[in-house]
């Protein structure tokens, strides 16, 4: 930590006395270096082709466990101070080697095989598989006022996503509830299974998965996600042949609790080192791609932050806290281990900072208040933040993970453009190749801007 | 033109009796359905497919033809108003089959191809091409202080744009000057031709091509882009072998001038049909790529403006104007035709609006004035553009076509996301599948929103 001095030192050194409007145009300056050191090095792509590397991480999985030394082995050769593994005890779901849907009985289409993938927690099928007929819902009020033609079949649900809406986070809302309850809406009416239209913009067959949920009391029913192709074309063979049979095999499974850990790493405030900063993200990821925005971009981001403080010899007044939080996508315990521990602590905790939407070009940063002074706090920030492309803070969600952070002052999602994110979410389309250098790495410098106003300025 | 009502006619079948905020509230609902209408049926990228498969466009040459007689028959086929073309003489010039550079004398790398391609206007070499030495220059201050050094070889300017700038079109500024008069100031030193390290922010090695210019006087030089992975190597090349020389091979050459023209059609104004909006890009086109973003789209989100008008069966008070522009390229000559047929009609052009910064996400609109009250009124439009993703009207460049049209109350430039438009910018990677079909029809609906107020409310 040696060549590194506060803010308010380093500026004494580097920048002329202070007289009125020289802090404005101090942190003007450094909200310039930090756009153009990120711009020029791209250190965080190249963090992030690293992780990718390393390949899937789903959580409890041994790449999970590679690339959490990975993540440590960084922070540390990055110089930063405290990185510690923070103990967390996650679910290890298993996709296995078999998912194969294919029709089974049907005088057009015999053999057909459906793009499919598991959707995380799901049960497998026996060897053999489940044969079964197939019934097509658009909602559960559907299913349920068919429930007497369901028993014993698949439920279809393929109600596409709204494309009309501009946010594509709305779209994804608009189907989501397909993905998530819908294997215990087909338990409810005595279904084999539930076969998911994937929620997504993209028109390719890629299957996206995420989380299925099951209720206690009912049977948890073998669930997939289909390619929007196939499930069109699904749509279309039901009507030629609504008699169809699909033969289902899934060898995925759910394994025993695992150990695994969040991984954290600071810049301690010269000043005020118990007021805390955190920037994070989740550190597991979906398996069937790499997880390159999500959410690697989303951690590795974060830990872009400190890497951009260090190398303009930056210290912060309060810390700034990078945290790769684990298991976001089925359960938050690496989240709610991170909060309970805060809760504990004597610190402050001023704000935390989340990504999770993706690592394209920034738009905003949404805050999970309506405090008209904290939204004025942040808006007054605008003019260094516009540099990394930030033209909003409004009230809105934050993350999944920091929201378990109890009594934070601020806590603040990052919101990239949303337009692409949902072409390659939860799919093998999430790769490196599909995250665009400079988009993300503007990403990284709102985030480093906007922690080093907080930290300079507190809220 | 049938089924078509003036919008207020209109409104008033499709919405309760005028209230106040009842235009207001009119206004939101026809923005929600432009945009609705683009994302869902995503007709723009659908006609931009059509005209990419066509083949390369550059001004004179027979593929352009052909995209003149498919862009007539579309807007005619489209139902709309004075399908026009407006004759216009643009130059032709020919890449032909051969560009090479190779090197040719080095004890390291002789026979090394280099990736190249000539830039537009430049002339040929004879068949058995140019063998000369490689002077490499950041600057042309470099040039001229080393013009003994010069006499003749190719000269490579090999500047970097600034990637540390947020805007990449500023990025591009702080290069593009090598590309344009690289060869005239080659020429002052007596060198052989120039090579032009690619103005791009990518990082591969496809060359970027563009105009070059040539000043009376002077000899016109033979003048290429370099991919920047080969201008890399060419500069390390350089330092390790000096006296190095490259032979250039290029067929490339300037026709005669040729007949062609701008095509045009419009929604004629059902209340005030000589005040008009014009909405353009323009359809000329590097030849190595599609010209999908520059400028097929541009042309298709203009296109498509009226598409949404009709399809939702609107007609504007004031004229709606979709204006094809020729030779945006290398000579404006269809922008100044429409120019001075607009200065001499009776026509008032209340504003013009011009695509040509890519089909990326929308982030904003400049318009070529300072005026308050202009931008006062524009800026007041936002919450209805905020739908598209509009976020702001700025002060700023506007457009080189639609800047030919003098006594135009308000020349508007649309405004996309900047980060990976020169990746694709006037090379082989500008095709149709570098085009996202939301982020492009959020263009075309900002651009229809944005026509369709100033339609109904004037300037």
């Amino acid at each position: 930590m040696k060549n590194m001095i506060c803010f308010g030192l380093w500026l004494m050194v580097l920048l002329p006395s202070a007289a009125p409007g020289q802090k404005e145009n101090d942190h003007a300056k450094i909200a310039e270096r930090l756009v153009r050191t990120a711009l020029e090095d791209e250190k965080g792509y190249e963090l992030l082709r690293e992780l990718c590397e390393i390949g899937p991480r789903l959580c409890g999985s041994e790449g999970s466990g590679k690339a959490i030394s990975w993540a440590k082995a960084t922070m540390e050769k990055m110089g930063l101070d405290r990185v510690t593994l923070q103990s967390v005890t996650v679910p290890h779901w298993e996709r296995g080697d078999v998912e194969v849907a294919e029709i089974e009985t049907s005088a057009l289409y015999p053999g057909r095989k459906l793009c499919i993938c598991a959707l995380g927690c799901s049960p497998g099928t026996s060897p053999e598989g489940t044969v079964a007929g197939v019934l097509e819902v658009k909602s559960f009020e559907e299913l349920a006022a068919r429930k007497e033609e369901a028993r014993g079949k698949f439920i279809f649900f393929n109600r596409p996503v709204d494309r009309g809406l501009t946010n594509t986070f709305a779209g994804y809302g608009s189907g989501i509830n397909q993905r998530i309850r819908g294997a215990i809406e087909a338990a409810r009416v005595d279904a084999a299974g539930a076969i998911v239209r994937s929620i997504t913009t993209a028109r390719d067959n890629v299957p996206h998965t995420g989380v299925v949920s099951y209720e206690d009391g009912l049977p948890r029913l073998p669930a997939v996600a289909i390619g929007v192709r196939d499930a069109d074309f699904l749509s279309r063979a039901l009507r030629e042949d609504p008699a169809l049979t699909v033969r289902l095999k899934l060898s995925c499974r759910m394994l025993g609790p695992e150990q695994s850990y969040n991984v954290m790493a600071e810049l301690t405030g010269c000043e005020k080192p118990e007021e805390v900063i955190v920037v994070g993200g989740h550190f597991d990821a979906w398996d069937k791609g790499q997880g390159a925005h999500d959410d690697g971009a989303g951690c590795i981001q974060s830990l872009e932050v400190l890497y951009l403080f260090k190398k303009l010899g930056v210290r912060p007044r309060r810390t700034v806290r990078c945290v790769f939080f684990m298991n976001e996508e089925m359960g938050l315990e690496g989240a709610r281990e991170y909060g309970r521990i805060a809760a504990a602590s004597d610190e402050i905790h001023v704000a935390a900072i989340e990504s999770d939407r993706g690592a394209f070009t920034p738009r905003g940063f949404t805050v999970q208040s309506e405090d008209p002074a904290l939204l004025g706090r942040l808006t007054g920030f605008l003019p260094y933040l516009q540099r990394a492309q930030i033209e909003w803070v409004r009230t809105g969600g934050s993350g999944a993970d920091i929201s378990q952070i109890r009594n934070c002052r601020a806590l603040i999602g990052y919101v990239p453009d949303s337009q692409r994110y949902f072409d390659v979410h939860h799919s093998a389309n999430d790769v490196l190749e599909s995250v665009h250098p400079r988009e993300m790495e503007l990403g990284s410098a709102a985030m480093a801007i906007l922690a080093y106003l907080l930290s300079e300025e507190g809220l």
